[in-house]
């Protein structure tokens, strides 16, 4: 042994993780789990309504076949790869797999973005993407989201003040939380924007096809944008597939750090999102049931908003997605969250979502994982604890 | 639109994309692909030696309940880390399952080590962890790996001359490419020099359950020893299911950086993974099957290589896991492969796995994949190849 070593301190945590913020909404799903909680509060597909008989069939169409349990490239193997593409309407070139598009985000963070770099995003946020830029040390730039999707004129003034964005991030079709859906015009003038002034677009889209009715809007089209897909929402979480359409440059760069990352996606859950994906009649009518249940179980929520609140709250009528973004004008809802809970009820505080705006009086509500009766139940109870709170004022 | 925008240059990867090299190895596969070539180059287990059919089982048995196709903690399925603490001997709170170990690797190196912090590495190297180490700037230092592991003496010199290393990684069994697995010495010395200059211990260990014969080495243990383990290697590559062992702080540090990385595991793959390992008794028949498979497959490999080449070929009988690593001197093993490709055979030369060391004259032989009858064919062509490269020399 040497002579004389230096007993160092206990190490701590690398710079990198001191720059993430703890997600308040997995913390709080913890205590949401308590027995008799109504929880408006999760970001969950109804577990009832994921197909798990289609997928069981699946599995074992798949595991026919030895090779399906073997590693496979770090983009994805080449039949989940063409699934996807025609699924999307992209070329197979353009596409990488990820495990679930928390994954794309987190590479595509590292990929792209260097300490300091600005990224712009929506406020209230995607957490999970602001955890993904912030762990690279992001500059983040939030900019409070309009009723027409990302705030294209704070994002002119940004521009117009000399800050070069590395890349803005938004979630174009019923963002989470806010529920909003971009406007063709602001699509538009991304891309224009994107293209003048060389940043990225990370068009983060899970929710896109949970829609209730009338067409869906064009995506957000250009050789900056860099499509995010995912099978979580639609299919089953578990499956963890997501998918990145971008540049074959940018998939390159990605696939390098997916190597690093974990070596390459799984082979067996692949090739099933491939078969699930690729029964098109099948994959059409399972999405039909399901947002037929989500529009049912908005209207149920919202009904009962309208009953208990009255003009107490404020919202926009979901048009598809999971969510319900509310404004309880006077209320401090997180400090609501305390007492609602004691009246087993459960929602997320507008805090949770917030980079620089004060959400004080916003929450979010799920309807995707409760009946309709639960619903109207999980109202009346938060109705009580509004009544119960009311000292609670911002 | 605002007036006179600077038109940016194309965007260029982040920093961080620029520190990876590529994997010389993955590449490589690509061309071993082409049909007739017998490959000696992969790091996959058997495909014919998974097994299929117990995995087929094992997902309509866990595919009987629905949750097993929700979203899971960050940390894994309670169920999952039950079934890996109680194989692993740990306890289940010192366990976080990651997606394969690359995972648990990447995620260590964001948690853990800060650009510029030293890493010190066995040279050869595992390519997967010097990307991982590479990939958050660490100053990897490189020492020469002994026969009895990890070099003790180089690290001793190491650590008088003053520099203090964040992390020591090793695989400490039947170590990829070199073979070796680590003294008792060696791992009881590793542990004192941790505990002393305050580095942890990253002993990636996926190949310790592939041991031919006799009894395996006490793990190494400590407070600063984070184990590495993995499902791809004994069960199969595609469930991605790795798991870490280290103090509860470390779990959780990487925790947080998970939720960040792609939120969960798949509750699917984890279930199936608990359930195949908490059958024990089949798993410990499984084991035995594959591992009577591999030494028989090593014994074919070194007796062609006697046979074929002689004295004019050195290297150690493995005991275990999936690799032959071995020196042809006078040959620089780089130039032999394009020879040896149009021979229709495939290696790893060794400067694909050297960070410092001239290992020009190496190759790693991987005996995993093929039949013994193809592994003797193999050295056939290889034999025939050296006596066609002849005049490529060192």
């Amino acid at each position: 042994m040497p002579q004389s070593p230096t007993i160092p301190a206990i190490p701590i945590e690398s710079a990198a993780l001191r720059g993430v913020r703890g997600s308040a909404i997995r913390d709080l799903l913890a205590v949401t789990e308590r027995p008799g909680v109504l929880s408006l509060a999760g970001g969950l597909p109804a577990t009832e309504l994921i197909p798990a008989e289609r997928i069981a069939d699946a599995a074992t169409r798949v595991l026919g076949h030895r090779d399906a349990l073997q590693y496979t490239t770090s983009r994805g193997a080449a039949q989940a790869r063409d699934a996807v593409a025609a699924h999307e309407g992209v070329d197979a070139d353009r596409l990488l797999l990820t495990h679930g598009s928390q994954q794309a985000l987190s590479l595509l963070a590292l990929a792209l973005v260097d300490p300091g770099d600005v990224v712009v995003v929506d406020d209230p946020v995607y957490v999970g993407a602001l955890q993904a830029f912030q762990s690279v040390r992001a500059d983040v730039a939030a900019l409070p989201i309009t009723h027409d999707g990302t705030n294209i004129a704070a994002l002119i003034r940004l521009l117009d003040s000399g800050v070069r964005p590395r890349l803005v991030h938004t979630v174009s079709n019923f963002h989470n939380p806010s529920g909003v859906t971009a406007s063709p015009t602001t699509r538009r003038r991304l891309t224009d924007l994107a293209d003048t002034y060389g940043f990225w677009i990370v068009d983060d889209d899970p929710y896109g096809r949970l829609r209730f009715d009338g067409p869906a809007p064009s995506p957000i089209v250009g050789e900056r944008v860099i499509r995010l897909g995912s099978a979580s929402k639609t299919l089953a979480p578990a499956l963890r597939v997501g998918w990145l359409s971008a540049t074959p440059a940018i998939v390159g760069l990605v696939e390098r750090l997916k190597q690093s990352a974990d070596l390459c996606g799984s082979t067996l859950n692949q090739l099933m999102v491939a078969d699930l994906l690729s029964d098109a009649s099948w994959f059409d009518a399972h999405i039909g049931t399901i947002t037929s249940a989500y529009a049912a179980r908005a209207h149920a929520l919202t009904a009962a908003l309208d009953d208990e609140l009255g003009t107490r709250i404020e919202y926009a009528s979901p048009t598809g997605g999971m969510f319900c973004w509310v404004r309880l004008p006077g209320i401090d809802t997180t400090d609501l969250l305390g007492v609602a809970l004691s009246h087993d009820v459960a929602f997320v505080p507008g805090a949770a979502f917030s980079v620089s705006s004060d959400l004080a009086e916003y929450a979010r509500l799920s309807f995707a994982t409760l009946s309709p009766d639960s619903l109207r139940e999980a109202v009346h109870r938060l109705s009580a604890a509004i009544d119960d709170g009311a000292h609670s004022t911002v």
